[in-house]
């Protein structure tokens, strides 16, 4: 485990709605670390801002900004920023190197086959107006995440943790779009396994819903 | 530079159609190591098999397999197998820290906005039967790529490569579905930055294309 390091004032970029962002966010706060939010207006496009884009080219949340004597130290990628915090935290990067490479491992799998396909799919079905919803879309995107949702389950069948022993950073990269009341065609008491371990998640000393976490969520849009 | 090790006999399992193994055989062959491909009948449904799904519980290929005097060493995910081989020979994996991070920050996007859309796009344009081809989704994810096609231009508009002064897994990992001759809607003339770049890669020393690395094309399907 590497010595903690010290970190100067950190601002995260994110809204509440972005399960990306809230990875971020739950890593911050389980680690007791001192942030400070700023509230992105993603759905009124401010991350298409040339401001924004300036911070991250990529036009995306979340972006965590740390200022330090030599400047402001941006990292974007909710992945590197999960894995730069494990590292000088020395917390939740799994307890030896085979975690860590299963870490890794997940992390991606989550940025590929998972958290991407929900994010898209909440969206589609929740953050568009209704006549502009595009049914063959959501049903694709379901049907894809019906697979993805087996194969976690059945990865903590006989298992607590993603990779390892202990709770990880693959962990908390998985498991945040699964909190959001938003429907997006998931349901605990079909995966069981994965019910359980969101269970466990929220059981971490410092855990917080995304809403109670990150300014911004769909009751501040009421009516707009 | 770490000290480079010694390779127990490689076998990687593939197919020709897949970008995400591309990745991984290009790196094998740009390091100048000795592999082996093994074919995975994807199509046919290969990687749904239980010995398949032993090897890989994700379903998905590539999967490269050392045989070592302890067993069998298994690594799945590209970004994974492209990390560790990266490490183990030394090269490709950025010129210092900073390069480091930015490479895991573009192989995060790959997976989640880039490679992981291309490989949708294009297996629904080419590899359905044209009666089954989902319009809506096609023209959904394609409007994503746009963007995504943007962002990588505008990246490597005063850049020669993705990340650092010299080429790196990300680059590895963000080619190539883009070397592919099947259509997906990615038209080297709209995006100047990444064609001369494209140019650049298949120029280092070794570079093969990925139906003359890997077994398996939609030639051999032909009238199937």
């Amino acid at each position: 485990m590497p010595d903690t390091q010290t970190f100067g004032p950190l601002t995260l970029h994110c809204f509440g709605e972005s399960g990306h962002s809230y990875k971020v966010a739950l890593m911050l706060r389980l680690c007791g670390l001192d942030w400070q939010p700023r509230f992105v207006d993603f759905f009124g496009g401010a991350a298409r801002s040339p401001e924004f884009r300036a911070l991250n080219p990529m036009g995306e949340c979340p972006v965590l900004v740390e200022a330090t004597p030599e400047g402001d130290r941006v990292l974007t990628q909710s992945g590197v920023i999960l894995f730069d915090l494990s590292r000088r935290t020395g917390r939740f990067g799994g307890d030896n190197t085979a975690a860590e490479a299963e870490v890794l491992r997940w992390m991606l799998w989550d940025n590929h086959k998972f958290s991407a396909q929900i994010g898209t799919c909440r969206f589609l079905m929740n953050f568009l107006p209704p006549e502009k919803r595009p049914g063959e879309v959501i049903g694709f995107v379901q049907a894809r995440l019906k697979a993805a949702y087996a194969t976690l389950n059945d990865h903590l069948a006989a298992r607590d943790w993603v990779a390892g022993d202990g709770p990880t950073i693959a962990d908390l990269s998985l498991c945040s779009y699964l909190y959001y009341p938003e429907p997006f065609g998931f349901d605990r008491a079909d995966w069981p396994h994965i019910a359980r371990w969101l269970d466990r998640i929220a059981a971490l000393p410092g855990w917080a819903h995304p809403y109670d976490l990150m300014p911004g969520n769909p009751s501040d849009r009421a009516g707009v």
